[in-house]
């Protein structure tokens, strides 16, 4: 296996190209998505898919959801390189959410570039993130590494789950953006990044598990490792944009009081909202539903979430959860590699550029 | 079986609801999602997914996708009630489409009403059409009609094969139309057809043919009838876009001129481009790639469709489509109420509304 993590990048990248390589031409149309009735366009489907996906993808991005896939098939003991193709069902489903994301969300920059809709029109974009949900799902359809039936089945039927979650996590969380009063507690926001974020990093877990013929128990703790693992990262994102805020409180940076600015109901907001007296969590209620505040004002709301004890109260609650998401898997029989990998791996994410 | 086939539609959409309820709760999210790590938010999920799904559902439509299916069911010697769930899949996936396209195409206007994105917003719109690609492919992990895990493993890939050629042609003719020149030929254009529209329809059929474990050339035969209908009925669409402005050529009305409007390369554009004197080929080339055109340009456009006999050549592609379509099941051993139901159908498929 490779020394670290990182290593794996270059063959994550080999492995997506033969799915859907660069230059895209009749042959590989034939072979990958069959005979046509008439006749393939190869040039449409370059510009409409293949220059879209490597773009987003050459941008960076750690294929982490495909390395975290790597390190399960080998803790439980079988040869990553064999189930290579596999680790792009993740990878590529994640960055297709990225693109659609960013159409619902207005966003105008991904990666430090312009978002694929500014540049290749709605249409492209969208229609290109859609096909990334598809085509991966095709490999198990594929089937490189020749599994067995039951396999294949139970490996759709846990993505059907899995991406059926996903839609309602980011129902919730559009929903609740959309929507001025802080209307859900706690519990249905933590449900809405488990569902959101979490059902991707199950995808990860469930599919090492599934591929490799783990038991459902070893299926079950290491889906609940990858979930708490990935809500603990969501919350962690929370308190990013609050802490970078107040660091530079008085030289106030374009990225100051991002999710003020937005209005965004996440954790810190939640319990704030719940901890302050009236008038105060009134303020920081108004201040949320303000299309525009002034510097001193975003100053202001993130006075409230420290004062209400907010940042501390998020941190207990990513370390309880990454301590939750450790505890899930203490009782499978990881070697020590794996286990370092795996620790490797949480720094890993933490130096993250998605 | 009911007398005729519009009977179906209250049943159909008793099925549909018992997947994705009118009013959403949380005993529902559990049954058939599973279990909250948390809790949901059923009002959230209520506004993301349900709302604006039942919105588009009661605007009409025929739910002939369903239909059909049940037709084919029928016709396969089975009890059509019994795999009553099975007929939402293509009904779901195909309102799902329409959805996420009206967002591609700035689509303003849906079945007499605003487009849905227009109404709850983008986000959500687009949120809750994707979401409708992955709610009915969860209906076979349920499994209502007990079916043994071999057809349902075969329907999945069978769904992800048809689903991945949905969005290449999608694709395609997105791509085509954001080009100015026609770059592509006739095979290129019914290829998009064949890939676009008629891979619903191969859905439609070959999930009929799967569930109830026909042999394969039976599943063969009867996509083909799908597909080449689906063709058929496209091109019917280009047509009819087309006769009905020259129809009413004196007293323009909104609908007209459409097609040539928008720069759409249909299937008589093309045949006429390819057919006409070079200069009137340069001639509707420029009308085509212009963003305003008065009515005198539009009637110029297609009076050149018209002495290129590209509207009979389009028509007689259409018979010969749907002749094509007749042969493919014509070695079948339907029984005679199911041939009198698909000559229906065919007539139900005309009167159209969507």
């Amino acid at each position: 296996m490779r020394e670290t993590l990182a290593d794996w990048q270059p063959a994550i990248d080999e492995a997506i190209a033969t799915l859907i390589p660069r230059d895209i031409d009749a042959d590989y149309l034939e072979s990958f998505f069959g005979s046509p009735t008439y006749a393939y366009d190869p040039d449409g489907i370059q510009h409409a898919l293949a220059t879209p996906l490597w773009d987003l993808l050459d941008r960076g991005g750690k294929r982490w959801r495909a390395i975290l896939f790597l390190v399960f098939v080998e803790g439980f003991g079988e040869d990553p390189t064999e189930y290579l193709p596999y680790a792009c069902i993740p990878e590529i489903l994640h960055n297709g959410t990225i693109i659609v994301d960013d159409v619902e969300d207005g966003a105008t920059i991904r990666r430090g570039e312009p978002a694929l809709h500014r540049i290749y029109g709605r249409d492209v974009a969208l229609n290109a993130g859609n096909a990334m949900y598809f085509l991966p799902l095709k490999i198990l359809t594929r089937n490189p590494a020749d599994l067995p039936a039951d396999r294949r089945l139970a490996a759709y039927e846990m993505l059907m789950h899995e991406l059926n979650r996903t839609h309602l996590g980011q129902g919730m969380d559009i929903c609740w953006h959309n929507e001025r009063q802080v209307r859900i507690g706690i519990d249905e926001y933590l449900e809405m990044c488990a569902c959101k974020t979490g059902c991707l990093g199950r995808i990860v877990a469930r599919l090492a598990a599934i591929i490799t013929d783990q038991p459902s128990e070893v299926e079950r703790a290491v889906a609940e490792y990858a979930e708490l693992t990935a809500v603990a990262f969501q919350i962690g994102d929370d308190i990013l944009d609050v802490e970078h805020s107040l660091g530079q409180a008085g030289e106030f940076g374009k990225e100051f009081g991002n999710d003020i600015l937005e209005g965004k109901k996440t954790l810190l907001v939640i319990h704030a909202l719940q901890k302050s007296e009236p008038d105060r969590a009134r303020r920081l209620q108004e201040i949320l539903e303000s299309d525009n505040n002034t510097d001193d004002e975003i100053l202001e709301a993130l006075e409230i979430l420290e004062d209400a004890g907010s940042i501390d109260y998020a941190r207990e609650r990513a370390l309880e959860l990454a301590a939750e998401a450790r505890a899930a898997i203490d009782g499978l029989d990881f070697d020590d590699e794996t286990t370092r990998k795996l620790e490797e791996f949480t720094e890993f994410v933490i130096e993250r550029d998605v």
